[in-house]
């Protein structure tokens, strides 16, 4: 799964039956220290309940649909986690505030 | 889920089946602001009967054929929904007009 | 489906089952105005019946095998339509001669 | 599957159901010689009990599901093995110590 | 499916049960002249006996699964074929000494 921060929201009247009442975060890819990348932010179906400014896990393609909330949906992007922390060489290098 | 832009359209008499009778529409991925990022153009099924100039969702993969018009049809990406609004850190970044 | 221009063909008598007697033929990334990119070619199973010099829908990953030739084939990039023309902002870029 | 380093651990309470009880690793792509390549970490799901500082191979995609810890997760990237060794060009490129 | 070169091989004795037995080459993506890419290596599963220095298409994702060595595997890149000739624009730019 990437790390991304949630950045903000998308709102799609008109969309694919089986993403009506899913809520459409974005989402940039960012480092294990919390800080964005230079990368296009993309659109994420939110399984986890994710808030704006949090450090999530986003699965990417089909393994993003084995959650209750996209299971059978048209998305290629989900939020699956929140982070509590990253730890690499033996560091935190994100501890959620 | 990509942000894109539809910029137009493809026309292909011999496909496979699946396809057939299928709108194609060619699409450019997108910033959040709504501009043309500098990545090829490709073509997507339209699941939502987007039009040309709108700024609309693309799932790519599997995903893109959860819709009535793409169950099992030979296509990688899918318009499923067309943005009324994004929003980033709290301000609107685009509202459809 | 990203758009190519059949450039060749690939021979490979040692396959995998399910490959054996299809056609493959090398494709390499176009834009919409069908002038090559600089991206690598690749081998791309022929579901449509394309020749070279034509420019092509090709679609990567399990979308492809929604054909009758590709069915349960372990190909990821299909050949799935030959484009007749592609407008863009109203002009026609590509127009098959 | 990629050639990574897991150099580190990611923390998440907050996930989708079919995510909980499985170890969630850091790891970053790197080279036949085990170095680090200038690629972001991203979170992979360890199927096979690997640990910190180990060179492994990661399935990328749907194929990372194929093991008894992440069928039916959320995830789309695992750890399906650990590497004893590389060998390129007839040398050993990589042995692990 | 991509043109790579198996360039070398890899052991991991501790793996996914699905990918006991199975031979892992190291492969990295060729050009159509058989020259090396500048791009990283990766480990394939190989499905059709191919060896050092050959010629090889390799299947990205699930397509790589289709085939009796691969099927059910946690596996992401399957050699499915080895290459006895490529033709481009009317040349052959490469063919298997």
């Amino acid at each position: 799964m990437i790390i991304a921060r949630v950045v903000g929201s998308a709102v799609a009247t008109v969309k694919a039956d089986k993403l009506s009442a899913r809520k459409l975060l974005v989402v940039q890819e960012a480092t294990v220290h919390d800080e964005l990348m230079d990368r296009p932010p993309f659109v994420a179906v939110d399984a986890v309940g994710a808030g704006e400014g949090e450090l999530v896990l986003v699965a990417i393609g089909s393994g993003g649909r084995f959650t209750a909330l996209t299971d059978g949906a048209p998305a290629d992007a989900t939020i699956v986690g929140i982070l509590d922390s990253l730890e690499v060489d033996g560091r935190d290098t994100f501890r959620k505030s």
